[in-house]
């Protein structure tokens, strides 16, 4: 079983047009890959991959790029994907504190979906919202930075809002509870069922001019 | 009992040394009234005084200023004080957008506890945390712009949370649930009630340099 599920991941991996390869070969030349100047939005952690698939075939005039670092919960995206043809969207295997070496200011907006929320304080460095990532993020965006953040927790959303604003981000919009509002949105797996579950959905929007 | 009440009222009122009545008479000069360059700490919507008495007795170190618009709620919050003395603390019939001719430059906090949301939008403005009151509280305020909020409302919450960062302020500490945390705090009347029924308190503290 488990021999199996190797094979069929690589397998999956290595022959996905969507999955790049070389995670470094683009840096700074990711309007190149397109082939085009749309903006381009960062997923990091996609997972499964669902939130960035919807968003990739509901906007075309955007290009998506998701990451995602367990070969298993790739293969899952690629499945997805592999169903629809999405031009605008690829994948790339890497941890987030990799991302200075693949991008080169020409990010848009980032989407951080459910992160791990990394609840000990000696493992503050890790959230994806710390300084340390935020530092991180000033380097790959083009000119506006822009995060779109969700969660279920409550206490990494205490924490974001701190260092966001901290960090000079001024943020734009933000509920406590967003599947109670008017705003479209277009949910994760893990939202579903946490919303399933009756747990409210927190989100913000936040720019750095 | 109507009159009654109003003779009480103003009787109390007159006679209290903690009431300052010409509202106009110590601007720019607190110092001097207080006869000590301790911080000055001032409640917006004071309530029957619970919060800014306990404030002042714990805290000797510090002045307060309490204001308040209803005379019943101040003939409260004056017979609470008059069983202590608390030299360090003073009240002022005013309504806030009055705050501009009454202090020059000399606060520094103002606490907002459990304000009046106003949740319709044509009532933005009288939200406490609007721009135009923000922009009052920058004529008051001395050097540090500090705010400390308080409130059981999750919309006026998140629309503060915006307000306040769009206008320059840093978030230095958030909680969504008070009561549930290690922190010590002084309640208002209101909040022993909110907090008996079960509903968060959301806190927030913020500085502007």
């Amino acid at each position: 079983m488990r021999l199996r599920n190797i094979k069929n991941k690589d397998n999956i991996l290595s022959k996905s047009k969507y999955l790049i390869k070389d995670i470094y070969e683009y840096k700074g030349k990711y309007k190149e890959l397109f082939n085009n100047n749309n903006p381009i939005m960062l997923e990091i952690g996609m997972g499964k991959g669902k939130f960035i698939i919807e968003n990739a075939i509901l906007n075309k005039n955007n290009n998506y790029i998701g990451i995602e670092r367990a070969d298993s919960i790739l293969a899952k995206a690629i499945k997805k994907i592999e169903n629809n043809d999405v031009n605008n969207l690829r994948l790339i295997k890497c941890d987030a504190d990799d991302l200075v070496n693949i991008f080169s200011n020409e990010i848009d907006t980032i989407y951080l979906n459910f992160s791990d929320p990394w609840p000990k304080n000696r493992h503050e460095k890790r959230r994806l919202t710390s300084k340390q990532f935020l530092d991180i993020y000033s380097s790959i965006f083009k000119d506006n930075n822009k995060i779109i953040l969700k969660t279920d927790n409550r206490a990494f959303f205490e924490y974001s809002i701190v260092s966001l604003n901290q960090y000079g981000y001024k943020i734009s919009n933000i509920t406590f509870d967003l599947h109670n509002t008017d705003e479209d949105y277009i949910t994760t797996e893990y939202e579903d069922k946490f919303a399933n579950e009756g747990k409210p959905i927190y989100k913000l929007e936040c720019l750095k001019m």
